[in-house]
């Protein structure tokens, strides 16, 4: 059936249209579908990763999946945990390779709940999606792939993109329209030539590195932690994976050699070749090999990755990167001193040099581990740049900061006793996390009433998205009982035995009776600590702050809590920044 | 087809057959699954508890879960974890009811890894074991009943049980042989029956209790938390549920009532009625009942467990008790008093009373926490009476307490830098756990040396149990490369990059490459140790000591660590006693 020379009023009409279903697709998919939008999936291969590619997970994408709920899923398949990177070089004086340090491959510098990479077959990732997909209704249609598309405000304003799409055997074509279209295809993108928007390789193709996954057997100590090993023979990463795996990357060339070429390629047995002689002394051999390539040490980067905000571009990684390209370059230049890694060492970091290579790997920590990511000022992270101007925002003392990801913190759930992690409370369902750090009751009591009192006053940014359908609401209902766009967690810097929900909290933030929390948990990282949440937040702990969290989990704005209109008229400015729904126009039902 | 009349040589032979497939023969079978036993197991039932019944999983049964690796398919349930216990009585003065405490369910003088109970739907964790059981191949025969028994060694030594079962419907019948025959039909027992073993009622019926399991709305502000509820009208336990359902047990009479009879029954709106009267002034209603009944308390014991070691009778539940009739009898008998629950509770401990109840919940707390399980001395749980008599047996300063649950310790493996649970890390195999605590490598390397030099040797009780396939096991295999009966773990007390396998660690126990691990970790419990898990155990941080765990992970003896043969010789001491296979007769192979 050809649906090209359809009517574009008869074609199907979606939200979105997604092509590829690697993990960032299948991410963005299996939000998208969660919060009940219309999306058309596709994917050229017949079905997921099969066997081989490992996918690593840095900490921050574990708490991500974990607020989706999915995490467990993923740990069900028993992944090897990298903690520690260990460094391997040829002995000052001799032959072979010695242990020169080891480093935490998520130092205690970085407050993360899961201080260590996982590693686990892509296929599996991309099937826990799948999974998650398939029970809100999305199926990835397999094997269609993209054969046009054209984004056009005048033919429909609403549905501007008009998408082709083909069955990869040219026997079934469909044309579909949607809000947007979204190319989750990685580095070879139909959409991005398309678009005409060009790959910039910041630096030009400078190694040739081999990956092999596979099961080996070695004397070589270190096979199960994450390495960096350089010899006088070349240079292997070593990445441990599950079920007795091992992924090795090994340098087959450089621009160095005087028979260097980019295009430069070996067979697995070559490679495993190099391998033995890097590894020397200690003895390899394969097992079995589940998977082999060969590719060029490049990283490419989009100019853009839209033109018109309809039409956008992403990667196929989960992850910002697992090697980043600068430490990978750098790394493949030449071996780090042993002192080197001294000094990068957290033991005696107050001797650290000013070298490139302690440095970028200290900045690397932060930023493969995930919580590096800082997203610049704009209408959803506040700056004093933004709009909002209210001189309660980002008051003296908070160390939560705006764009980066909220502070892990551990409180008692009030209702049921639970101990739980404050940051995963919430989970990832679109809607935008107001925690109110509510300091002592007996404090806070009338600063507490004015904001709840705000909050449900006419045209306020929260009595402005309430839910069509709020009177009939289950009691049940954990998160949204007001709002689909909004959930309030209030915690108060007492043990929960003396917090009493129908006396201390008012009932707009009441009815939220699972989100209430007592901040009465030690935390060794704030060991003096009464209220240790509102310690690690900056918050004072018994005038409390409120912080919005965006539905991703980073911060947005942080705000004191004072009596009076204040704290929620600095919340409607920020709000008012972005929403589309005029505060002030509706009333008010609470 | 009748095989009752057939030969006993052409019967099936089976090590055992499992009568009951609750949870306690499922845990049986399951274990025995695992370890290669050929089971019959039946069940009268067509299919798993359906819906209702919910059941509750102790801390110390969740590490058992983990230790076989099924607590994360319970958990993937999303169970009500309970915390704390409210209790609630009437005011002083007045009507109602108030909360006059709250205990923790598992206090923290319990060092539990999972300090709460575990509430789900008995079918879900029949399902998670009988799944376990199909991937070792064995399926539970339903319906399927028991209809005669009778063991003669005379007949068949080896296989002296003759078993006669039978479809529910009666028409198809099989006669078997087994070594074992074990009964977990609980209290309507037909093997104990036909044994002739009695139950003991300790106590005689002096409550009937109703018990309703479903979804309620109500305003009772603890129906999230174990409750213990006295009013005027009578009293209530509540115990949260996974999917918003609520166990209620709720009094519907007693001895003292002018009209008591043990065989009171009610309908479920004649209990409910009740426990509105209970509640009030909090209203409750219920949107679904889900499972309904009526019982009485009377806690009966069997005066045997079994009468030739052949035949066995066990219960259905998983852990020694949820409701133990002690304190359950108490709790019928009259409210404890706030002061009583204030005495309880850890804050003032010093000011606890000699008092009933306060006794009564703190005992009770270790015995439902499961931490309170401890084993009386035998072969197997060394005591001063054992036949193992060295001097270096049970050393001075340990914490470790034969028969009972071996210490939580974290530990950092060596080998991946993994951080784990210790006590986890050797699944539940059938293996015994040889812990050798190495204290510092410099002070102990000759004792370990002799050490693996002594197990090495001919006749020990490790050399005397080696694997008939020793020369063909896979480098891969992590815990039992040499022996199916023991696995060993070396736990250094020192930072892990200072440990280095190859040279600190002799070359039978580095063979245990998996198992070697660095106690590097801080505790909170020992805060000032510089080897917190060796400070846990009670050994010293450089000598160290060893300690034998049973296979279900109790304790069976602890000695210390010395040069010479003095720690294999107390080991072979301890193991001389219930080995079988004489231990001097075989030649080491190591």
């Amino acid at each position: 059936m050809d649906n090209r020379s359809s009517e574009k009023s008869t074609s199907p009409h979606y939200d979105i249209v997604i092509i590829g279903a690697g993990p960032v697709g299948l991410m963005l998919s299996t939000c998208l579908a969660r919060w009940g939008y219309k999306i058309k999936h596709i994917d050229n291969r017949a079905e997921p990763t099969p066997t081989g590619r490992a996918d690593g997970i840095q900490p921050r994408s574990l708490d991500l999946l974990r607020n989706m709920g999915l995490k467990s899923a993923i740990m069900a398949h028993k992944p090897a945990r990298v903690f520690e990177v260990a460094f391997w070089d040829p002995p000052k004086n001799g032959k072979g390779i010695v242990r020169t340090g080891t480093w935490a491959s998520c130092p205690s510098f970085i407050d993360a709940r899961y201080p260590f990479t996982t590693l686990v077959h892509q296929g599996r990732i991309e099937r826990v999606f799948i999974s998650d997909l398939e029970k809100n209704g999305v199926q990835v249609q397999r094997p269609w792939t993209i054969k046009g598309f054209k984004s056009d405000d005048k033919v429909d304003p609403e549905y501007p993109v008009e998408v082709h799409l083909e069955h990869v055997d040219g026997h079934q074509r469909e044309s579909v329209r949607a809000k947007y279209l979204f190319s989750g295809e990685g580095a070879r993108s139909f959409v991005r030539d398309q678009l005409g928007i060009k790959i910039t390789h910041k630096d030009p193709i400078t190694h040739v590195w081999g990956v092999i996954d596979g099961v080996v057997k070695t004397d070589f100590p270190d096979i199960k932690m994450k390495c960096t090993i350089h010899s006088g023979h070349g240079s292997i990463m070593v990445i441990p994976r599950e079920d007795n795996m091992v992924r090795l990357y090994i340098q087959i060339a450089s621009s160095t050699d005087a028979d260097w070429s980019p295009r430069r390629t070996a067979t697995a047995e070559q490679v495993q070749a190099s391998a033995k002689k890097i590894l020397h002394p200690y003895l390899i051999e394969w097992e079995r090999v589940e998977w082999y390539s060969v590719y060029p040490i490049g990283q490419g980067i989009s100019d853009k990755y839209t033109i018109d905000h309809r039409v956008f571009l992403g990667g196929r990684c989960l992850n910002p990167a697992i090697i980043d390209n600068k430490y990978a370059k750098l790394f493949s230049q030449r071996p780090p001193a042993a002192k080197e890694v001294q000094a990068a060492s957290e033991q005696t970091s107050e001797q650290a040099e000013d070298n490139a290579f302690v440095k970028t790997f200290k900045e690397s920590c932060e930023f493969t581990s995930g919580y590096g990511v800082a997203y610049k000022p704009n209408a959803l992270n506040w700056s004093p740049a933004h709009i909002a101007k209210s001189s309660l925002i980002n008051p003296r003392g908070s160390k939560l900061r705006t764009g980066r990801i909220m502070i892990n913190a551990d409180v008692t759930r009030v209702v049921d006793a639970n101990v739980v992690h404050l940051e995963q409370e919430v989970p990832l369902n679109g809607a935008f996390r107001i925690y109110i750090f509510a300091g002592e009751p007996a404090v806070t009591s009338r600063a507490l009433e004015d904001f709840a009192l705000r909050l449900s006053s006419k045209g306020s940014f929260y009595s402005s998205y309430l839910r069509p359908d709020i009177d009939s609401v289950s009691h049940h209902e954990k998160h949204n009982p007001h709002s689909l766009f909004f959930t309030i967690c209030t915690v108060f810097a007492a043990q929960r035995s003396h917090i009493e929900i129908t006396q201390d909290v008012p009932s707009l933030l009441a009815r939220y009776r699972d989100h209430i929390y007592a901040d009465d948990r030690w935390d060794r990282r704030v060991p003096d600590a009464k209220a240790a949440a509102h310690a690690k937040m900056g918050f004072d702990e018994e005038r409390g702050g409120v912080v919005v969290v965006r539905p991703d989990g980073y911060v947005g704005i942080v705000t004191s809590l004072v009596e009076g209109s204040g704290t929620v008229d600095a919340l409607n400015e920020y709000f008012g920044a972005f929403c589309t729904n005029k505060l002030g126009e509706k009333m008010a039902q609470l």
